[in-house]
């Protein structure tokens, strides 16, 4: 059986790999069904898969294959360490590709030394694990690769096959200016339509790069995805030394984060909403236990159309019950500006900030002093029916009361919550004397969910909350208009809820 | 500035570390602040002081230590590959200590080969990371230690100084009885009073040696606490190859348990409520996902008076809003059994059981068929009030009912919910016929907690819902009868709480 958590391997190995499948024993054909998850998970599971063939009695090879972008992991260096002490029969392939740079960790200076030494140096990464060891010199090259494939079929212990490839093998302007294809955007994209139109990558860009032009200290951190958050090459040449990229370990980056802040200085760390799941732990224990001072910035916090291992609705569950972790959505460019530079000079404890989706900006009726935006805001004063628009959904929260005012000439009230981790007690308490209904809009989750807060704060009332936001679901690659009907994600279909709760 | 994540490495070196201090220059005197957390923390935190220093334009060393216990973590692995290109000062102390086996990892049988070769080999696990190396043979001889220490003052790389050290060094019952002394209950508890006390712990060991008889697929996992979750050394021993203790490596045993389950097998991974923390993306990646079916024992998952770092309160609001993770609460001994042996042997996905604090017996009413224990079961029908007391908190509710029958002779329902990653929507529906108050009871975090599913069940009816459970904080050595007041979890609290709802 073959694992590969990164399809990007198959093609940096081209046709080699399928080429060679045929001579490996499999005892089931389960390739296809590992190219689910994050990144760096192959190893350990493909070490269940092996102790499950032992277990059973069978026999067979246990093919895993990672890329050395991967092995940066946490869950890659857990499971090289226990999948070295098994044992039985189990391949690690390593596709060891020629890296542009090697500054995403230490490691990766030995992977040099071993593609100079051909394999042959002492001190050996994979050998300091006590793997066995094989080095195909050539990994472009069918003959060579199945060799050594030879050699290890039917191994009694575990091996590492250390394959030397060249990434960008057979596309010839990829090969003349490696630089490119390493960085840039995917080839053949339409991307005029965003030509010109403003966006909180580079928004954020800027900020961070003024201001660590006035502070020294101010230190932008990615796991391995600065272009999904806005520092492109140019902007890391321009932070020099105040931008590391310390690849796929994002554990690593909030622990690094935490001891940056906890010696004065002011760590921003911007990551995607999905890739922080690896660090519910770091957040707490790392972090907030200890209130920390760092400053998260959150990507790609919304529903989306993409697939199930990137939703990116499950940040506010995993983060919003964290104590001493203060979760803030601005649903405009002014409050998330404003949030950002607040949560970088204040020192009380960590701050999330959901980056909204898209830039809109309201100079005047946004909330930009931490006294207003730490708690919750009236932008519009009506009656009976509450409406609160966490972040991405302030919008859709004035379109229903424009709805509700236009079909049922009800002044609703407009509420921009600003704040997730807890809820404004005094406002919702206030709500109680001319509201009979609250309504929460949120991009994310309901299964632990923003709305949870709002409904468990008025269990005890007569108040009706009626919630809208993403199903609890991996949904993978459904379209947008698909899931805005299905949950009721647009104003005519919140209103006619509304309708029917008033009825009810 | 020196740091450590584990207490006992600083134990394991005694009063050496202190006498060295005074000749490493510390920018900060920070080593008080990091003894909080959890561990394999130090290399990272450590990193963060030392790239602060270097961006305030500051001089000195940082020092971390880290055991190498600690080091099988994702977070250390993250964190050494990263500490290693860090273009400054820094120093990592590694108290390598001579342990008693060699199976918790493949670096340690490098780590064993430093030893033998006095740190001279040239496969060396540190080196292959790129950093500096320098090792003491003795590191129970303070001159030598010293020596080293002096050579890599004001170091301009990172290094790391291995030193070899003896962990009994100086407890002469120790020295002599190396196995009882790395494996055992702390020394000086009296712990005649647990004797012939019924518990959880033993109930899981005898089923599992029971299970793994009748099956070979049966695999047991622990991520380096099975003296917690009742695998003591006999039980072990019984077990064979169908026991294994990854070491601290939470992430690889998800990914590990996935592997096996999909080839076939049997994994029941037992693990503490608070080290699950660390596999939030595993058990959605890895799991949850691809509906892998995996059984997860969740243990000390409840209010404790421990510390900060170990609160067991938070894994339902971290497990209960993941897709497709089934997670039950059993209130019984009996319960709990059935849950465990249908776990097993069901394919849907991954099942998690939070294992009871203490052992309740009721053979009668408990619910004992998948059919009946994955949905809400009525223990006491009644009217007006519903209490449902989830897991540990099933009796809290029974004397809930008691006294409300005895106060006010209101004949109060009780509930045992047994699942709490869902509701109930049948059973919460029919209480709205002759119910007006729903009270839920758990012993874990309010916060993100089962009673914010029943609350927003319940958002848009006139049905009242009272919460009772833990503070969203980080208790820290809080006695429980402190932490019962404060949080109403008493029978005469929780009643007068209905009272004045009810008046209300």
């Amino acid at each position: 059986m073959i694992l590969n958590t990164s399809t990007s391997r198959i093609n940096a190995t081209g046709g080699h790999l399928a080429s060679n499948l045929g001579m490996v024993e499999t005892t089931i054909a389960l390739h296809y069904m590992f190219m689910v998850g994050h990144t760096s998970t192959s190893v350990s599971l493909a070490t269940g898969l092996a102790k499950a063939r032992d277990l059973k009695g069978e026999v067979g090879n246990v093919v895993a294959i990672i890329g050395d972008g991967s092995l940066s992991g946490g869950e890659a260096f857990e499971g090289l360490n226990n999948a070295a002490i098994l044992d039985s029969n189990m391949v690690l392939f390593n596709a060891n590709e020629m890296s542009i740079t090697p500054n995403f960790g230490g490691m990766y200076q030995n992977f040099e030394l071993l593609r100079q030494t051909k394999g042959t140096a002492q001190c050996n990464f994979f050998k300091s694990f006590s793997f066995g060891y094989f080095y195909v010199e050539d990994g472009n090259d069918v003959g060579q690769v199945l060799t050594v494939l030879k050699k290890v079929k039917d191994v009694d212990h575990p091996v590492v096959i250390h394959v030397h490839t060249v990434k960008e093998k057979g596309l010839a302007w990829c090969e003349a200016d490696k630089g490119s294809s390493h960085y840039g955007m995917p080839a053949g994209l339409d991307l005029s339509a965003f030509e010109g139109v403003e966006n909180h990558e580079a928004i954020t860009a800027d900020l961070l790069l003024q201001k660590m032009k006035e502070d020294p200290s101010v230190m932008a951190i990615s796991p391995a995805t600065p272009m999904l958050t806005g520092s492109m090459p140019d902007i890391r040449e321009k932070a020099g030394k105040q931008f590391i990229d310390v690849g796929i370990a994002e554990e690593h980056a909030v622990g690094f984060a935490a001891g940056l802040a906890k010696n004065g200085a002011k760590p921003v760390l911007m990551a995607v909403s999905s890739f922080m799941q690896r660090t519910y732990d770091q957040l707490m224990q790392d972090m907030a236990l200890d209130k920390t001072p760092v400053t998260i910035l959150l990507f790609l916090a919304n529903l989306s159309p993409g697939d199930a291992t990137h939703c990116g609705i499950f940040d506010i569950p995993m983060m919003s019950s964290i104590p001493d972790l203060l979760c803030l959505a601005p649903a405009t460019k002014e409050e998330y500006l404003a949030m950002f530079e607040w949560s970088m000079e204040q020192t009380d404890g960590p701050v999330v900030i959901r980056v909204p989706s898209a830039v809109v900006s309201n100079p005047e009726a946004s909330a930009t002093t931490a006294e207003d935006f730490c708690k919750y805001q009236i932008t519009e004063k009506g009656n009976k029916v509450a409406v609160l628009g966490l972040g991405n959904f302030l919008g859709l929260a004035g379109q229903v009361q424009e709805l509700l005012l236009k079909k049922k000439g009800i002044q609703a009230t407009v509420i921009d919550p600003h704040v997730y981790s807890d809820v404004d007690r005094d406002m919702l308490e206030n709500l109680k004397t001319d509201h009979s209904v609250v309504v929460t809009l949120e991009d994310g989750s309901l299964a632990g969910g923003f709305r949870e807060k709002i409904a468990a704060f008025y269990g005890n009332s007569g108040m009706k909350v009626l919630d809208f936001g993403g199903q609890k679901a991996f949904t993978d690659r459904v379209p947008m208009e698909v899931q805005y009907q299905h949950c009721h994600l647009t104003p005519e279909l919140i209103v006619a809820d509304i309708e029917e709760c008033m009825r009810g």
